[in-house]
């Protein structure tokens, strides 16, 4: 999975795609191992930024991509859209995703 | 906290505030109480669609709304604001908070 940090995103504009899930903890059925290469396969996609991935009862997964372009074509790289497969069938409950445009950004960081 | 769900929210467009934030656990400094009260207090503002949370070393929480003037709106309530100060002052070591606007939505439910 992501590592526990805040992507280190560009000035706006870019694409948000924020992915909400609901799945049985199955130990053994390959979903982490999943999770962990398509980590790894979107980290090496044109029009990455960065991802942001936390479980708790419900999962949210949001990856940045510099273009709407760039995340529609990760959603049709092969392995992934495998993987999007075995998803629906056997991993998520249920999910939902949600393609947006991220307009205006500001954060803090303790000094 | 929000409850393990996904919002059930309506055909784009709409907006989407994305909160990003590491903190350290400190049990007993009134975040889990805050952060209850601000998801009630949310709820009750004008154009507020639903939210999504899930802390996991990083914590995502997604609120959704009919427009940007309603999410705008919702971070100049009073209370709000004061929870956002004690936030930067107490609980968060950063953060980071993206508006973005939802272009298109898909999802899939287990029969």
């Amino acid at each position: 999975m992501a590592d526990d940090s805040i992507a280190n995103t560009p000035a706006p504009p870019y694409t948000a795609v924020i992915f909400t899930s609901l799945r049985d903890e199955v130990p053994g059925d390959g979903y982490a191992e999943m999770a962990e290469r398509m980590d790894a396969l979107a980290a090496q996609q044109p029009g990455y930024l960065g991802v942001e991935s936390a479980r708790e009862g419900v999962g949210i997964t949001v990856s940045y991509w510099a273009s709407d372009a760039d995340a529609a074509a990760w959603k049709r790289v092969v392995e992934h859209a495998e993987a999007q497969r075995i998803g629906r069938e056997q991993w998520y409950r249920s999910y939902r995703v949600r393609v947006a445009t991220v307009t205006r950004e500001y954060g803090h960081e303790t000094p």
